[in-house]
C-alpha cells in the first residue's frame, strides 16, 4: 500500500468548519533571524567502565562515490547508500579520535590531520580545547597507522611539532615499513607519498617509541594486531571496570558500507585481503562480546555497537546523551 | 567462526624480539586531568532546501523496559533493544523540539517539559540560547499535541509564561478534546492529568491560535492530521527548495523500536490502533518520497530517513556534518 501524499494532506478536511480562536495585535518578532554558520563543538563523552572516553571531530572530507570500493559495482554501492538513506553520488569521510582519561592518565589516541588536509578538516585542537582539555594535560598518544588523517596533527606544514613534550607511542610493525628505505625507494609514485609523509612527520621527533602488537601500551589498554588496511594497522582494546572497548581505528571505513559488507575492499586498504581477515576477526569479537566500539570513520560520535543482522553485521550507533 | 579473544591479543607474538626504541626523559602531563561532568551544548544543524532547521535537545527522562510496551512481551522489547545494541532493562526517552528558519521566519516546534520534567529534562531554553537564538526572535511556536514533554516549556511551574509575545499554534482538534470539561469530568483519574496540564499551561494565554489539518501554518509548513498518540497529534510537512521534510512528533517514540515494529503501541499511545494508522501511513510516505525526518524521541540529533527494509522500515540516522 502506498500512501498518496496529497491525501494525507487533505486528511483535515474532516474538521473543516470548526471554528478557530486567534489572538489578536501581537508584534511577533520583527527582524529575520540570520541564519547560523557554526555547529556546537565537536567533542562527545561517554563512559568506558571507570574511564571517560571524549570523542573529538576533526572535520570531514568529501569524496565521489565512485572509485571508492575496489570489488564491487558502483551500482551495488550505491544502493548500500541508499539503504543508508544517504547520497548515493558523494560521501563524506570524517575523521574522529579519542581522549581517554583513564582517572590517572590523559591517552589519545590518533590527531587527525592537523592542517594537511581538506579544508573542512583540521578541527582537532580547536574541538579538543572546546572539550575543557590543554595539549600539556596529555601523558601518551597512540597512534594507529601512519596515514595522513591520523598522524599529520602531529606536525604543523610549517614543521612544528605540536606535543613535543609528550610521549608518541605507535606500531613497531608500521614504523619498520614506512621507514624502510629500500621500500620507500622501490615504492610507486602513490605509495611513495605515503614514505614521505611518515618521514615528515616523524623525522627529527625524539619522543617517540614503538610498541608491539600484544602488549599494554598505557594503563588499561592493549595493542592488537589488525593489519591490512596498512602494514601495521592496529587497534586497541580499552578495559575498565569489567567494561570492554575496541578503538578500530580503519578496520573499516564508513560502517553502513563494510560493516554491513565486510568483503568490501576500500580503496584505502594497502592489502584487502588481509584487511578483510582483521574486518571479519575484530566484528566477530566486538559481536561476540557486545563490546562498545569506535571506528575512526564512523560518523560523529563514532561510537556503538556491532550487532549481528542476519548472517552478517550492522552498527548500531550509541545513543546520544547529554549526561557526560 | 567465532575468534577467541586471547588469541587476538596474543597475535603480536610473530613480531616479538624486534628492538624497541624508546625516547628517555620525557616528563609527561604532571597532574591527572580531571573527569569532565558536561558536553557540547545540545543543538544540532542542518538544511532542508533553503530553510535552516536547528534540533534543540530537551534532555531525556529514564524508564525502565517493562510496561513500556502494550501489546508486545518484554523479552520480544528486550531482543528489539538488544538487535539495536541498547539496553535491555532501561530505555532514555530523549526530547528534541525543533528550530526553523526560513530565511524569513523563525518557527519552532514543540518547547519540551520546562522545569516539570525529569531533573535530567528542561535543558531547551539553555541549548535554544547556547545555539545562538532569543525567545524574541521567535515569530510562531507550532505545538504537535499537549502532552507535558511538548507544551510544559511553554509555562514554568511558577506561572511564568515564556513566550507572552509569540505566536502559538496548536491543533485545533487537539484543543477541542483536552479542553472539553465535559470530558475532563468523565475521565480516569489517570487521564484526568492530561486535561489539568492543558488547562495549566494554556489558561489566560491570549496570545495562542488554533489550526486545522491539511492547512498551511507557516511558510512552507503544512499541519498534517497524525492522531492516535493523542485525538488532535499533528506533524508538520516542510517544504522548501524542492526538499521534503517531515516533523513526525510522536509518530513514533524510539525509532528502534517503533519503526522497526509499527505494530507495536507504547504505552503513551492513547488509542493505539489509531496511533498504528498514522504511524503506518506517514512511514510509507516517508520512505516512498525519501523524505528527511525528525522524531521528537528519536535519540538526538533525532533526524534522518525512513529506509525500507525487507517488508519492513529502518530509521536511518543523518550523518552528523560540522558543516552548519
Amino acid at each position: 500500500m502506498s500512501v498518496d501524499r496529497r491525501a494525507v494532506l487533505a486528511g483535515g478536511a474532516a474538521v473543516a468548519g470548526l471554528a478557530l480562536a486567534g489572538p489578536a495585535g501581537l508584534t511577533s518578532a520583527s527582524a529575520a533571524a540570520p541564519m547560523a554558520t557554526t555547529q556546537a563543538p565537536g567533542f562527545y563523552r561517554y563512559k568506558v567502565g571507570d574511564f571517560q572516553i571524549t570523542a573529538i571531530h576533526d572535520g570531514f572530507a568529501g569524496r565521489p562515490l565512485e572509485g571508492f570500493i575496489r570489488n564491487a559495482k558502483l551500482e551495488d554501492v550505491q544502493k548500500a547508500m541508499g539503504a543508508a538513506g544517504l547520497s548515493t553520488e558523494r560521501l563524506p569521510l570524517t575523521f574522529t579520535s579519542l581522549v581517554i582519561n583513564t582517572g590517572a592518565k590523559l591517552i589519545v589516541i590518533d590527531t587527525g590531520n592537523g592542517n594537511s588536509g581538506a579544508p573542512t578538516s583540521g578541527r582537532w585542537m580547536e574541538n579538543f580545547k572546546a572539550a575543557g582539555f590543554s595539549p600539556d594535560q596529555i601523558d601518551t598518544i597512540l597512534i594507529s597507522h601512519f596515514h595522513g588523517d591520523h598522524i599529520n596533527g602531529l606536525r604543523l606544514k610549517d614543521g612544528a611539532a605540536q606535543f613535543p613534550n609528550v610521549e608518541i607511542k605507535v606500531p613497531e610493525p608500521e614504523w619498520a615499513f614506512w621507514m624502510d628505505d629500500a621500500r620507500m625507494n622501490a615504492a610507486s609514485d602513490a605509495l611513495k607519498g605515503g614514505f614521505q609523509g611518515a618521514r615528515r612527520v616523524f623525522k627529527d621527533m625524539p619522543n617517540v617509541s614503538r610498541f608491539q602488537w600484544g602488549k599494554e601500551v598505557a594503563p588499561g589498554i592493549t595493542a592488537i594486531q589488525t593489519d591490512g588496511h596498512t602494514p601495521g594497522h592496529t587497534s586497541f582494546m580499552i578495559s575498565s571496570g569489567g567494561a570492554q572497548f575496541i578503538a578500530l581505528g580503519d578496520v573499516t571505513n564508513m560502517p553502513s558500507l563494510f560493516v554491513r559488507h565486510p568483503g568490501w575492499h576500500a580503496v584505502f586498504d594497502m592489502n584487502g585481503e588481509i584487511a578483510e581477515r582483521s574486518r571479519r576477526k575484530m566484528l566477530d569479537m566486538a559481536a561476540s562480546e557486545k563490546a562498545q566500539v569506535a571506528f575512526y570513520h564512523a560518523p560523529f560520535p563514532a561510537t556503538g555497537h556491532i550487532v549481528r543482522d542476519g548472517s552478517g553485521y550492522d552498527f548500531a550507533p550509541a545513543l546520544w546523551s547529554s549526561a557526560a
